[in-house]
């Protein structure tokens, strides 16, 4: 049995050759860049207006000053600004020659027909230097970058329109398990509904990734040899959910190792999410999550989230809180580490989600994180801090 | 001008009309629910082992059982558990009448060929009881609920393969402006490449929505009529990028405004982004946001995001926390309330981003989240909790 930080070790130090491609900046989002991007220009190119007003000399501000000109954005100055000149100009223009500094319009009056009189008080240029925020050459975004939203901002200020990024891993998710049906069917007695498959599914998508889903296999041993046989040539991750324990029926662990999967990780000491499964071959891996939802989601956010990252060259950081409980805590069985469900209220305080064994369906929509409980730790008390993952 | 609270209530107090499909459940991430989901089934079905074990009566545990059958997940118990037996049992599977509790494998021992031990400490029945996650008939998400993948799960689980959603508002991006250029162009002297149109269609598909890109319109006022005309006639939120300032050669207000669109909000009293607005006509709504990318990015999150979750459905909580800041800081431009890219430290404090001017196109790629500062705030000692917003 491998501790938490083991298994997560060893599952990120595996190694995996991911490909790269080009993609469309349009299509960009949530994939993870293969090489530094650099700038092929200055920006600004130019000094800028970071004003609409007047272009002029600071010298001259306590005179009439005449309009020579107006400029707006798009245009090339034709004048050059001389003693007691200024030209009208807009938000991102460039800057005439001779000029110094941009008034706003509402700091002047109109003095006659053509000149104008600045009615503020001198504070600043308003005007943004060529090169200021990046100069031609400079490495804007860092190999392995997660492209957001600002990123791809970024891309399209230096014209990277065709970034190079990792291939995305061909992810599979496979249901195993005779009990399972899938949604649309009204199990019998003894049977439930497949939920892990598809909630898996969207915890991917959520990524900006995406998964194929090859069904529920029916648990004989033939057949479940048969699709993971073909699972492991044609994709770089496989997701198994559902038949990953210690029951007489789960055969899945045995017919991996027979594919010559290395399972380096067969249990997990945490709760939920023991009988997590991780195996090698070659360039592809092996997810094994447990069968219920809520451990299902807390193991794909704890172990396989990080991994899909990994395989798409970027290190996936949580986003980690510490957050005082809201009241005391009794933890529930404590001899292992363990993760369990929690709500922050407005007052941001952390109070657990209440909920009866690991396949409790409610207990995760109400969630808003989840909560580290080191093992050994029998109650939390009220205002303890308490280490949260939002999810 | 409008205060941030003012603007914001004002547009979400607007009234839209929404139409309603039906999605798959594998395309449902991210939509909104237009009708409470409840059950089909209860949950569990049955009562259910929690464990790989036997299923036993709790009087006969100090006692050699007989093990008279095997049931695992998907069968239907065919023995009733007398005294002094028991069945093996699979995680899932239905309790077999006569017994009270599942005893776990590792805490038995074999006693002779066809009878067993318990050798640990009864705690717990390990048994799920019928229904007592939900029954049948019961709500299990709400209208108006955003659809994340645990609701995912849930709506597996309850059957719901097809939910009745929000349709996605119908988006349009229009970008304005005469300097600029798109990305695959090398900007030449006086232009700018265009990034909001690409953040922005990257923040909505952050969300998992849609928007068509419509391309640079140049800056006239017939062919900016022309294309808004269109644009009102053929989508529900327009959101317009650059060009909505004070500049004489600014003219969407006045064309938005002779094209019947109300702009009941043209100046917010907030830093960055005070030449914002925003209009309706009839059931369909403009945005028009200001031309840099950090504005602009900015400007979405407080009022764009919340309204398109609006006109899908849903209530959108921002994610907000109160944090201490690492240093003291000196606030600029006190006048206004201001909202700040901030970094939280892995000791989670706040840094602001040092960034010179609302168009450093390094600030938000740097950022974790936004920074409220109320106007009239001078300075932020270190240590003093500030409001932050996730981004």
């Amino acid at each position: 049995m491998k501790s938490f930080e083991e298994a997560l070790d060893l599952m990120l130090s595996c190694e995996y050759h991911a490909q790269t491609e080009k993609v469309d900046i349009m299509e960009c989002l949530g994939r993870i860049l293969a090489e530094d991007v650099t700038s092929d220009i200055n920006m600004p190119p130019f000094d800028k207006s970071a004003m609409d007003g007047y272009a002029a000399r600071r010298c001259d501000l306590g005179k009439p000053l005449e309009v020579i000109e107006t400029i707006k954005a798009g245009d090339i100055p034709q004048k050059k600004i001389h003693t007691c000149q200024c030209s009208k100009i807009m938000t991102g223009s460039i800057i005439p020659e001779g000029a110094d500094c941009v008034i706003m319009v509402e700091e002047t009056e109109q003095h006659t027909a053509n000149t104008i009189l600045f009615t503020g008080r001198y504070r600043k240029s308003n005007i943004a230097l060529k090169a200021e925020d990046i100069a031609v050459g400079t490495v804007v975004l860092k190999k392995s970058t997660l492209i957001r939203p600002q990123e791809v901002a970024v891309l399209a200020t230096v014209g990277c329109v065709q970034p190079l990024v990792f291939k995305m891993p061909r992810i599979i998710i496979l249901s195993t398990g005779d009990e399972i049906v899938e949604p649309h069917i009204k199990p019998s007695n003894g049977k439930i509904r497949n939920s892990n498959a598809y909630q898996l599914h969207a915890q991917i998508l959520k990524m900006h990734f995406k998964s194929s889903y090859g069904g529920i296999i029916c648990d004989t041993p033939q057949k479940l040899e048969e699709t993971l046989a073909h699972a492991l040539s044609n994709h770089d991750l496989i997701i198994l959910t559902g038949g990953i324990s210690m029951g007489d029926y789960d055969y899945v662990p045995d017919i991996l190792k027979k594919l010559g999967v290395d399972l380096c990780v067969q249990k997990i000491d945490i709760k939920p999410g023991k009988p997590t499964i991780f195996g090698q071959k070659h360039n592809t891996f092996v997810f094994g999550l447990p069968g219920n939802p809520v451990s299902s989601f807390v193991i794909f956010e704890l172990f396989t989230k990080p991994f899909i990252y990994k395989m798409a060259g970027h290190t996936y950081e949580p986003r980690v809180l510490s957050l005082p409980m809201a009241d005391d805590y009794t933890v529930k069985g404590i001899n292992r580490l363990s993760w369990q469900p929690i709500v922050i209220t407005p007052q941001k305080t952390v109070e657990a989600v209440r909920y009866h064994g690991s396949g409790h369906i409610h207990a995760l929509s109400k969630a808003d994180g989840i909560m580290r409980v080191e093992a050994g730790k029998a109650k939390i008390l009220k205002g303890e801090q308490v280490h949260v993952r939002q999810i």
